[in-house]
């Protein structure tokens, strides 16, 4: 598919491919998501000890009231309400003491009228009983009777049957990340295992010729692998699974082979390296090749990473992501972050507000081109009068400078600059 | 240890020891980080794809230059930078062309004035060449000669050998919480293992008489485990282990014993559970009898979380949480969470200033009482003009209000409330 829908035209530079014109990070992130396939992942049964982070792939409801019967929420005694009104310090109400509420057990009694049980936090409510007085409120005045000294109303001090989760509510919606409470609240209602997504399998293939494993003693002219060990990370991340397929020579035939056979192992895949236009314009013609459709896009008005490739083959979304460190992590915040929580089935909360976000004012004046949707990489610093971001400078082929800072800012696209002292959102790595 | 320095005394009344007073959150968090061991946990070597989210345990330093040889940053021409000063389109300079340049070997020639050679981003700079000229900027005259547009400067669209790391420069200081570009870092100087701080073990020990596991059917009067799944799941979280010792009776011997064995195998002991005030005191005489020095706090002005209790046994810090599922949370956030950063060897960022939190407006009036820290749990929507938080109701007793929520704000200790209409700091679950 050739590219339809270009928006923003800057500044006159041809895009890698000589078409004349790059498009805007909001549209090419448009583009992506429109083509993903709706297919969710196959789901899995797992305990709820392990599903943390998980999303739901089934609607959790309730079989049971809970809790199953009136419990007291206070230490305390529990009465008929009516009993208590009228009852002040001045004119306490006496009430006769019958036996003590145990923890964990059902009381045997029916508290008859003007009797009184004490009773735990937590305890069952005798039958006959409709409320809880609270311990600081009652005098002891013998073995058998007691002050109350405020009233109560019916309902006071007891969680109802019900009143947490009623039966066939609804606990946990699909597509929910499960969070500790959601974990909570499945024992609660003695649910002990859940239907989950799958991880998402998304295959990192490293290319180029100058690349060596981390292992690797490189000689004069070789780098080693930076970017797939970059990537890995950031996907476990987003809770994927980051297969690392290994570095291939930029060869036509070498990557088309590494591509295809990872379409059947991969919901995602990551091309890495292939800096240059040569190799940019030969996998961008694999990906192409490919087709169904192929390319979405292929140059975005994005600092730094401009070169990034988008498109899908198939069922399966594919990205060819500049060579430096700097440009991978920016890519993968704009497009693959997104491209990864749509396909795992998350349905997003707070319409993808970022979090993981501070404010700091900025320590020195930023200039960015008109057209262009800028990622300056920030040190937070803590001075007497609040957080300052303090502008990394740098090539974006350094990985020293992502490791220097502590998150981006993002200059939007139409804004020239921001000046020293104005306060910028800083995404934290 | 009996309590020295109360700060906060609230409304007259009484902690559940009788003592008259209960401490703010701040004073009982300062009395519990001042009271920890200064020892850091066992170091761990493991490869660097395994360190993500793992605490650095020693400083990293480079053994070489990275890169280790000048590297184009463009695709372009490799020249002295010295023949092109004056270059304009007007008036270009004529250059003739050598041997091109591969990626991943050594250029075999040395270049001399006049002559450039085609270098691909990432290329290494043959001996003679300075700077290069963007691709961007040259013509072709014919196949041996080609027109350099515009003048370049030494150094430029160069990485110069050390730039990204010098030999002995420090990447990666001890304390630090590994980022994805901190593993991509250390494969750029092929360090393919790191040592870090092994993940602490925190034991979960969970009592109440009335408590069954998730998956038992509980009877009247009984309720099943939430709590110590919660607890779990957020000591996970934080990058601890969970420790789940199982159920046991509100019982002396019993739970003394159960906290004793845990001592030699945990960093950390919470105590799940206990809500009636007769438990309370028993685990804090437990926790007292142990010693050394024992309780440090017993009472905080929180809510909810109020009935907490703190305290140290030689070297592991226990916490004694309510039973509340929403006074488990707020204590884990308020003395759990910070106490766990400390012993894990992280070095705190930002003074510890909260992430993940986002700003939203207060959906409704919220009033709190002086004298207590209030945690308010809130749902985020999101409207047309913006954000809003809107209050849970609901017991503190109650898992669901936990689930229903997104996050909680927090009502300061000396606020009387907040105004519908104002903008809270929410920090998101």
């Amino acid at each position: 598919m050739r590219l339809a829908g270009c928006v923003v035209i800057i500044d006159g530079m041809k895009d890698m491919l000589g078409r004349g014109n790059v498009i805007s990070a909001d549209e090419a992130l448009r583009l992506l998501l429109k083509g993903l396939p709706e297919k969710l992942p196959d789901k899995i049964r797992i305990p709820i000890e392990h599903a943390l982070g998980m999303i739901c792939a089934e609607e959790i409801s309730s079989s049971e009231d809970l809790p199953h019967f009136a419990r007291s929420t206070v230490d305390g005694y529990a009465v008929m309400a009516e009993d208590t009104f009228g009852a002040s310090e001045a004119m306490p109400a006496y009430m006769t003491l019958s036996n003590e509420i145990f923890m964990g057990e059902k009381p045997e009694i029916v508290l008859s009228r003007g009797r009184v049980c004490k009773i735990p936090t937590g305890g069952m409510l005798p039958a006959g009983a409709d409320s809880v007085v609270m311990l600081e409120y009652v005098q002891n005045v013998d073995e058998t009777m007691i002050e109350v000294l405020r009233p109560v109303v019916p309902g006071e001090n007891v969680i109802q049957p019900g009143e947490d989760v009623r039966k066939e509510e609804i606990v946990i919606p699909v597509g929910r990340k499960i969070r500790p409470q959601d974990i909570g609240a499945c024992a609660g209602i003695g649910i002990t295992e859940l239907t989950v997504y799958k991880r998402l399998r998304a295959s990192i293939i490293s290319s180029g010729d100058e690349i060596v494993p981390a292992g690797a003693l490189p000689v004069m002219g070789q780098v080693r692998d930076i970017n797939s060990y970059v990537l890995a990370a950031m996907l476990s991340e987003t809770g994927a699974v980051p297969l690392r397929k290994g570095i291939f020579r930029d060869d036509y035939r070498v990557l088309l082979a590494a591509i295809e056979s990872s379409l059947d192992d991969s919901d995602l895949i990551i091309l890495s390296g292939g800096t240059s236009v040569g190799t940019k314009d030969m996998i961008a013609k694999i990906i192409d090749d490919i087709g169904d459709p192929g390319i979405l896009f292929h140059g975005v008005s994005l600092k730094p990473g401009k070169p990034v490739i988008g498109g899908i083959m198939g069922k399966v979304p594919v990205f060819g992501l500049p060579g430096h460190p700097a440009a991978v992590s920016v890519c993968f915040d704009v497009f693959i972050r997104p491209v990864v929580a749509r396909l795992s089935g998350l349905r997003e909360r707070f319409g993808g507000h970022p979090v993981n976000v501070i404010k700091a004012r900025l320590a020195k004046n930023v200039s960015s081109s008109q057209g262009r949707e800028e990622h300056i990489r920030v040190i937070i610093e803590e001075r007497e009068d609040g957080l300052w971001a303090i502008p990394v400078l740098g090539k974006s082929g350094l990985i020293a400078t992502l490791v220097k800072a502590d998150g981006t800012f993002i200059i939007p696209l139409h804004i020239n600059g921001v000046e020293a002292g104005e306060v910028v959102e800083v995404r934290l790595f």
